[in-house]
């Protein structure tokens, strides 16, 4: 166990042994094992967005075991994905990756102004099929994200008492936001702080940007001269705003983008602003296999160094 | 134990001995123990408002261990927040201050006409981690405020069988008010008013002005001559219209004000005017730490005499 | 909060902060509050020996307000009692001393070779009487010791689930022990081993003789060459035996002697072999008021020293 | 209220209002209402004996309503009775007398030596019924009486949560104790103190005899000098044993007797020894109607001096 | 993932994936991860056989951290004890080596002919604590045996509902059978039968002498000219009696050998006749910390080879 997972550990002294060893599975498994830092590879995107949006670019990623497979040759800290995702493979690959049951998930077949995510999981499910977190999504902004909260927070209690750690997609979206809104760094660092305060483990957001959505925050950044320039300095807002550091934060990958030097230098953001890694998607699975394994190898390369 | 004690605690004969075990814990904790007089650092605002706008002024207040130790420092009798911000802290300082579970939380990523506020943490987490209390949210003047009082009702029955006393935050707030309305006198005293009626052992309360918001009330208040003139008269009557000073009143300090002497005279009118203490967050975690310290020490001094 | 505290609290780690909370307040509580040491008032022998066996050498004692005065005036840690002597004080001393719910009890009217103790007070009982911490006995030795050890641990589940610590009384006892056995060192050392397996915070023994009580233990004392010759090697035995001094011990003071100078001396091995302090029922309480305070206070300069 | 109901109910600070509104109806209830003592008439003596010997005696007694009626002519303070009978007669006199249900019972269709109670009814039942109270019998001195403990100290936390006070028999029995020793002065005294430790609100017990059944009471008695000579001497023990006074401890009347002037000495020495009352069955209920109410009449006379 | 894990896994396909993943964990830990053997230390003795015969010839044993410390040095598979001494490191080493709540316990304070063991720990505190198998004792050979048959496996059954695996202790003992039946061969087949039956996941026999115990059996033995006369032999036919292979069968260490050759030899037989592991308990534990390591390095070269 290295100094630096023990410092992170020692950041969750209110959990029990339970949540605090399953914590340390995940930040102690593949490449980046024991650096403090985690890649996840997410796979929420069939029930997200749709099979043919999600996996025709690669059509291997039809295929459950693909995503397993992925996760495990690449070295990654843990695999993420709903029910079905799981169990079509939590037998096959037992104990070759730690896996993440994303416990609430929501479709894009209609779109609403305001939306909230089905619970399609439950906390029996994950320790049935050996996992080792629940994750779950809120929307702040949401005119529904009350009822999110409520119920995220009520799955949460019930998944740490069972040494389940809990990590929270903390998405903004709904009619309370402008479509710029949904990354503005005051909404980021809000985001990331409602997800810490539900009792969060783990807090997935997205790299923010430099728009300030909300006129009251846009006062206290400017006054206050919050640095926001550049990505490493948003990151290092919004790991400051979730409790100053003292909840890991990993940030997503978004669409997935043809310039992959774009992305190495977000990683490189992320690493210099002090994020604890990413949990990349479409980026990965969305690529043919060898350039996945590359693409990845090149960023736990920037995490590891 | 002190005779004032006593007489505070003999007002709550209604209770089982481990609510009143638990209120004479946070009455003889810290610098005002024993006085009867309360002084409680409240930081929701993370939550409430968002990080950057709560703790950019001061921003060691990112730091969830940064609240609890300027509670501890400064000798406060108690320290009230969400369950993630306990959660990360009250292992390392358990025993050192009393808690209080802000246990529904709103946010403002959107600005509803009338708003209520979502469960975030369970009774079950308030014993898990050690709280001398719970603390819940009403808005009367929201369209939502029946849901609220049935949800904070049914909270509170539970808190209390197992020994946790209930503070209720008494805002005014929604559709039926003007902005002034918030704070008019007669609809503060309504809102204490409707907090003990629902249980509430503590009730946290805004200082009113001296606006008059209802009619049918103002007609009373100018026939019968209620003296509301000055703030410590507005004080006095709404401790009256907490059951005539048998139930705990304390007032918030509102947002962060320039002049400190402002602040000061604000208490020296609670003390005057029969408040039993105050909860001030901003004022105090949005200064820097010593000055925060000292404006504290000013107010815990105007208290004790 | 002192290091020693603190240091105590760090061998609890796998606790909820609840347990910890509770742990500290009797730990910081009275004249010792701080040093890490604990004197504990115990008054269930109304219960286990009767009334008039217990009380009337004092009979102010039948007066269940007179052990709550005794111990908050005397500046102890705590009060432990069977739930009618809590019940006939906790309203009226709520806050002044922290209690221990004793939850279950047996009484001397019928001499069992082999009994048990009657489950006689539950966790939500603790809970609404403001209870520090939960005592319950076991009898090792006992035909029926492997049904209260079930029993027990049940229990203690429950209480710490809700933040409340768990005393565990180890008094060896039971048709497979010979009378010398039950304070036996192989059998003291015994029985605090089994009570922190089952999980207790704190574990109370009797002092223990010399004597040992099963060939194969003496086999073993006598190749390694333990020391158990005086008091104070077996009271520091007894806390190698309790996890090495990772758990409370403390050791209760028998029947009420007439010497005072030798239960001094008993102090004086407890402190002097590491033990964590003394629960002292009938040396105190069957003296006269002042007496039993000046006899406290001589013990609690031993143990402050 | 008078100031003396006042004092009794201060006794019970840490019960709820309910019970405290239960105990307080049946204090000032019919003749002897507001002095502080109380006659019950109990009437389980048709499950304990069998109909014939309890009412052939005075067949009206046969008639469920004749006992109501009987206790409500007479002034009384409550009726007891097992389910049946209350069922019989609790609509018919619904609001005329307080109620209390004994709801475990015995029979006598077997003698055996160690025996417990049936629960036969439930705390439903008592509020169902419209009682103030429920009656649970143990007896201390059975091998089966930890059972006892466990069973009725579970009932009575039921019983209490919804206000009903509990009524304790304790009644020594079993193959623990001589006949003489089910009524000597140690036992009786060690019964009432176990009854106040299980949260009994009123103890019942069996005027004591001046025999001392257990040789290390024995010792105790005689060195120290207890006055137990007199009756008045013995009950003033046995209410001391009860807290000191502080639950109610009330006599059972035991067999009819033939002299009356027995029964009256025997209330004027529990009036003297500080006893708060009696409960009398057979030596009213096997008297003709007449005979039963002047018999009464002249008890309330004493009591009520 | 090596073939050999997978081969094994490939022989519980009726159990869920949570089981598997646990099995992996446990099978793929260590320095002899990936071989498909275990070695596991187990400290239950403090319980077992007393603290002082346990750890006094190495007293730095009576420290819990000592065994943790111990097994993740050592490099072994799994580290095995009850509740306390679990819970006293649990959070301290979380994600350092996986962990078996040993969850039913029994005392040597008495020697009963027939005995059976207490449930000392629960499913939940196996998952709260983080645990990758809950342990399990059996006595064939008792007169309690189908009560700890019925336990064991209702224990079982909701412990691999929530993806904990069961490891049974199948110890023959019990007035049914000679003291050198309880490792008679046949016996020694059948406790591994049974245990597997009982639907264990991991089998924990002694080593098998070649006594045969049973008339009956012996019939067989010699007609059918079953190979028992080596240690290897004898091995070979336990496996055999555990389904033949599809369930990891484990040997224990015994008492503690003056000559290692002895139990390297041993080691070497069960390597050889096809066993899964050793859980070496005293034979470690009761060294000095070096001769520890350098005896476990010895044993797990000969498995690793």
């Amino acid at each position: 166990m290295t100094e630096r997972v023990h410092d992170i550990l020692s950041m969750y002294k209110s959990e029990n042994p339970g949540v605090l060893t399953n914590l340390a599975r995940m930040l102690n498994h593949g490449r980046l094992g024991g650096t403090g830092r985690m890649v996840i590879l997410p796979v929420d995107q069939g029930w997200e967005h749709g099979p043919a949006r999600s996996f025709a670019p690669n059509d291997a990623g039809y295929d459950p075991h693909y995503h397993f497979k992925l996760a495990i040759e690449a070295g990654l800290n843990a695999y993420a994905a709903p029910l079905g995702f799981l169990e079509a493979g939590a037998a096959d690959f037992a104990g070759e990756i730690p896996l993440i049951l994303k416990a609430n998930n929501h479709d894009s077949l209609a779109s609403e102004k305001d939306s909230w995510q089905a619970l399609t999981a439950s906390v029996d499910d994950a320790l049935r099929l050996g996992c080792c977190a629940i994750g779950l999504t809120i929307y702040p902004g949401s005119a529904l994200r009350q009822e999110m909260y409520e119920n995220v927070r009520a799955y949460a209690e019930e998944a740490k008492a069972v040494g389940l750690p809990v990590v929270i997609w903390s998405y903004p979206r709904g009619s309370a936001l402008s479509k710029a809104g949904e990354t503005a760094i005051d909404v980021a660092g809000y985001a990331a702080q409602i997800a810490c305060q539900l009792g969060a483990n783990i807090v997935k957001v997205k790299l923010p940007s430099d728009h300030i959505e909300q006129d009251a925050a846009r006062k206290v950044y400017e006054k206050e001269k919050i640095p926001i320039a550049t990505l490493s300095e948003r990151v290092r807002h919004v790991v400051q705003c979730a409790f100053n550091g003292r909840r890991i934060v990993i940030f997503s990958g978004g669409a997935k983008k043809d310039n992959d030097q774009e992305v190495f230098d977000e990683i490189k953001a992320i690493r210099q602003g002090g994020g604890f890694g990413s949990i990349i998607g479409r980026n990965t699975f969305q690529r043919k296999h060898n350039q996945a394994l590359k693409f990845l190898d090149t960023i736990l390369k920037i995490y590891g160094d």
